[in-house]
């Protein structure tokens, strides 16, 4: 048949997992954290089973999630969203981007993403007939050129992807960034789709510029979050989207028909767990899993770029004496099979390959398998 | 925002569950069992929690589960999908649909479909920017009429979605429809998505006409089916898709951008679970509900229309004196109010709500609520 999406192959993730598992390489690549979770979460879990919720959720989710949900939002970043009409549970987080881009995006219409990108927004904007214009972020600092951003502006602009803190660069958003994004865009349509999934993996006392915190671009925005990642438990594929009653109408519209609604014992659990605030304590868990890391890989001869948020760090080899020109995929795959640790590149979060000789490292993990990566990481010396 | 659905609001299973709520009526509209799973799949997944499950699946699937579905389909049907490359786990039968006709469709491409249709197909094609084609079935047989088949097939016809059992008529294809069909479209590029979602639900000793027995359609065809209906666990959303490898080549590009992959431990509970071949009781467990409320209805002023598959009846009303001319929207939300049964017009399976005065009934209940619906009928007298 005639593909729609002829350039895309298996995702990085799964490409480098696979590899990883072929050498016995630490697998420091897909991110997902290697130790479980809260055995708390697993009772609620059993319980929800036990108490009969195994037919179909209601379309929206489970309303005591979306009440809980809506009260987190609340209290975290001070704007309420009515739980009954403005969100909606979703099968991931790329699940929630998907129908958001699907009920956004006509063919021809363009939408803004940053490059590194997470590889499901550029495929989901061209399944539906899209274009999308990429905005380049450049090593060591990622920071966005907001002419650049101004110049991508069209006609045909209809949403622009914004993901703080950042899959793979590890940075976040500031405040002044989303006031500059609101003045960018205020005299436009353009829907705003934030990314939020790591909103809770905050270091250094920083702190998450939630799109909701932000009146101008929340009216205009559909905000995603996780539940795998907050809790550990990212074979759950739990996520929610949150938006102001007109966008989330349109939403759910395809929502329920794209999936209609997502695993309903899982959502009984987490509205039963939510209220115990584990989230919270997610900055300091992974701030300290990070410098662990980084204490024990600081003089291996790869150049660690900052991780102000989310649970990955990245590091240029660009100085290596032997590898310093090869492509960061070629480095990545020689890493996992020669020094038995596997990351990602970075270039593969370019449509085009883009490559600044950067990888990135998942510390999600034990400390035991960080502390295995990082000797075995001395090989490079 | 400019919709993309425009005509598009809460699907009528959403708004009947509502209305029965409301009222306390008898739910027989929304298609799901009012009764809890066999308690060894729950063990199975408390099981598979414990070991640590908790975490991304592969994008395609639990292997384990594959290779189950690969047997259970080589063993009823005689043809072997490899596991490795040929199926697909999904997030429900929906978003395999979806998901199908996300890589089939580009703007303006048609897609024929027979209504009443299950609703999601027709907007999943419009989200799409496809055309449907509609091929009307018509009480009291519901039988295609393949020379309105024959005159819908045009040059930008790229798939043809069928279903059977059929929801919401409880219709069967026959061995000579699928040959009918095969040679329709033999000198064709369409393609064939097949919602089998019943296909353990079928009657009085008939046979389920799976594509995957029809070699001149499975080669050319998605054959989706459910574990949801299977083991009475609509809410855990796992569902599957199957078809030759140039076909799940494509389908994959798009699944791992729509929710990249499924609830794991769902998965591997029902790879435990599967072989243990209780589906393979659905056929007569259902008949024997289907039965029971037909006897206790038979005589309540509606005329009954046959079952032959699904877990569904339906019966026209067109005969009352009274309420005989009502739309059967109307006469639904009556029944729900005043009579105290939930039920779903046929008229929302077609897009234009054409009304032949038929009502649907979902018999996936215990014994004491279909007697009690069936009691509760007794006042249409
Ligand atoms: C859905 S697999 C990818 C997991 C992830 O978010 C990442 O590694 O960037
Ligand atoms: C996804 S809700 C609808 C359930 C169902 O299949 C039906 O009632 O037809």
């Amino acid at each position: 048949i005639d593909s729609k999406l002829p350039d895309v192959g298996t995702t990085i993730f799964t490409r480098m997992s696979v590899l990883a598992q072929q050498y016995g390489a630490v697998n420091l690549g897909q991110g997902f954290p290697d130790f479980d979770c809260d055995p708390l979460l697993l009772e609620r879990m059993q319980s929800a089973l036990l108490h009969g919720h195994n037919q179909y959720a209601p379309m929206a989710g489970v309303p005591a999630l979306r009440e809980e949900i809506s009260r987190q939002i609340a209290s975290l970043y001070g704007r309420t969203y009515d739980a009954a009409t403005e969100i909606t549970i979703t099968a991931g987080a790329t699940q929630a981007i998907h129908t958001a881009i699907s009920i956004l995006v006509q063919p021809g219409d363009e939408v803004i993403l940053f490059e590194p990108a997470y590889d499901s927004y550029d495929p989901s904007i061209r399944l539906n007939g899209g274009v999308p214009v990429r905005v380049r972020l450049h090593a060591p600092d990622y920071r966005p050129d907001w002419e650049a951003v101004r110049a991508a502006l069209s006609s045909r602009t209809r949403a622009i992807i914004i993901n703080t803190p950042h899959n793979p660069t590890a940075r976040l958003w500031t405040a002044q960034d989303m006031q500059t994004l609101a003045e960018l865009i205020k005299d436009t349509n353009v829907v705003v789709i934030s990314d939020e999934v790591y909103e809770h993996m905050i270091f250094d006392g920083a702190r998450h510029e939630s799109v909701a915190r932000h009146p101008a671009l929340a009216a205009r925005a559909f905000v995603i979050s996780s539940f795998g990642k907050a809790f550990h438990v990212t074979g759950w594929k739990i996520a929610y989207c949150c938006a102001p009653l007109d966008l989330m109408r349109e939403f759910q519209k395809a929502h329920q028909f794209i999936v209609f609604c997502t695993h309903a014992p899982s959502q009984y659990a987490l509205a039963d767990y939510l209220p115990q605030g584990a989230h919270l304590q997610l900055a300091s868990f992974y701030q300290r899993k990070r410098d662990l890391f980084l204490n024990a890989v600081a003089d291996c001869g790869l150049q660690w770029l900052p991780s102000q948020g989310s649970f990955f760090v990245s590091a240029s080899f660009a100085h290596l004496e032997k590898q310093g020109d090869w492509p960061a995929l070629a480095f990545a795959e020689w890493l996992t099979r020669e020094v038995g640790v596997a990351c990602i590149p970075l270039s593969s979060f370019y449509h085009d390959g883009f490559d600044e000789k950067v990888v990135r490292f998942c510390f999600a993990k034990k400390d035991e398998t960080l502390q295995e990566a990082a000797s075995r990481l001395q090989r490079l010396k």
